[in-house]
């Protein structure tokens, strides 16, 4: 099969537990995009490389070697090759720490690019790295402070280009647990949202951070005796828990330039919840982040493919 | 199938979410005990009745109608029947607002405690009343405050034998998703505990409740890169979520005679966290109070049934 475009000069690649997202890349940027559900959670070591060919395969050439370089956690020790994390205070990328993995196909040559890692107090980030690469790429010269909301969402200090330190944060996962997995779902079915209850939750925790226990459970209780709707229930649970990272977050965004990267949703609550603190945001889309990060990678391999 | 004992006097159950236990009481308290994994959860309306004489029908006789009571999630209006619930202030159980349930078989005659509500802030509880009521029976005259830990355990105030105010926390479920559920569980997994590691997670939250969302990632993280051993991971997330939980309770337990009603091990670690903070707290054993709170309905449904 013939793709409908000219052999792309390289392949960027965003694996991380979840999914697999793979772009094809020209000279004027994505001439193509992919998308599995193949993340790194549900596979075995050998699983790794037919899973990116299953995705890419259109996209080759035989006789051809194209490069491809891939971020997340494909390179964690329960990844398909371990790239081992570089040290804060750092770059957030050096394409002499890339690691080259050895494949069976003759038509890729695969680099993986590592996390970072922040010995005290102790911390990991393996993904986000790249999209702050890519930030910076976007935005040369900014220093302030990076906000990557999402299943473990990151707040990074930024100066001089270096990533100075950071804070994880297991919010989007919290979000997740409670209102599919707890007892909370019951009262939170359906995608409604409401603007107010998020606004109200925001507040109730960030103003007082230890209420977040205790705050919990009044939304099945206000459920169950209340009328609470499951709109507002949703919108007050996001707004309950953002506010808490928030107020643990503080030092990090008082008085600071904050730049937001990730998906438009989750970055519009963010920074809805910043502006009510006096805090206005720049907000970047995540996967322009990521596909300018790897491009940092890219433009140097033609030396070492 | 003739029972190794007279019949009973009347039976107990505790019917909640996830498991359903009976007792067969004579006039000195337990001849025999059973339990089965068919909780409310798990059951539909026409199910019920066959569950629980599945678990009981060894304790029945022919021609005679034994008295069941019944709490627990079973009056939910997801259960079997709902007990509307009793609004605090008021005593934790009335036996004029037992609700007699009917049944298909001629042997039992059942009826269900109902649950308490408190209107403001919203709260529920179903199945804790009557360990309150036991408790109360236990500890005649008691004033101060009772604590139920558990998958949502509560701070209850009492006060000349009435519930005055309550307040749920999601503590005991929390724990259960982020050691089960999250990315937590990766570092720690079996059942060990480090009691050291407990208590530095209660002061860390109990001085800083804010940190709660920043402190859990950390246990994923010194897992990866600081060597972190599974038992102290567990026992330090347990301490993370009580500490949060004893910081949004401090206006119940603060200079107030506490009493703690569950099971033996998680009493402990709460009594544990409590004596840190200067408060020597009682230790209730959970089924003891459930049946001593049972019985004083059970005393007086010879003239219902």
């Amino acid at each position: 099969m013939t793709p409908p475009f000219p052999p792309p000069d390289w392949i960027a690649v965003d694996w991380g537990t979840s999914n697999l997202r793979a772009w094809a890349m020209g000279a004027d940027g994505v001439l193509a995009a992919a998308t599995s559900a193949e993340g790194m959670g549900g596979l075995t070591r050998d699983g790794f490389e037919p899973a990116l060919l299953r995705l890419i395969s259109a996209w080759l050439v035989p006789g051809r070697v194209i490069p491809v370089v891939a971020c997340g956690m494909v390179g964690s020790r329960q990844g398909w090759f371990e790239a081992p994390y570089r040290t804060v205070p750092c770059a957030p990328l050096d394409r002499s720490a890339l690691v080259r993995v050895p494949v069976a196909s003759d038509q890729i040559a695969l680099h993986i690019a590592p996390g970072l890692k922040q010995t005290q107090p102790a911390d990991v980030m393996r993904g986000e790295e790249t999209q702050i690469a890519g930030a910076l790429a976007l935005m040369p010269g900014f220093d302030g402070v990076f906000c990557l909301p999402g299943t473990h969402s990151k707040w990074v200090h930024i100066s001089a280009g270096e990533v100075v330190s950071f804070q994880t944060f297991m919010t989007g996962e919290m979000f997740a647990l409670l209102s599919e997995h707890s007892v909370l779902r019951h009262g939170m079915q359906g995608a409604g949202w409401d603007d107010a209850a998020f606004e109200a939750g925001v507040s109730e925790t960030l103003s007082r951070p230890e209420r977040i226990g205790a705050k919990l459970f009044s939304l099945r209780a206000e459920g169950l005796i209340a009328n609470l709707q499951p709109a507002q229930a949703r919108a007050r649970l996001s707004g309950l828990l953002i506010g808490t990272e928030l107020a643990a977050a503080k030092p990090y965004w008082l008085g600071q330039s904050v730049a937001l990267i990730g998906a438009e949703a989750l970055s519009r609550s963010y920074a809805k919840a910043l502006a009510l603190q006096g805090v206005d945001a720049t907000v970047l889309p995540g996967t322009e982040c990521t596909l300018a990060g790897l491009a940092t990678l890219a433009l140097k391999l033609e030396a070492i493919r």
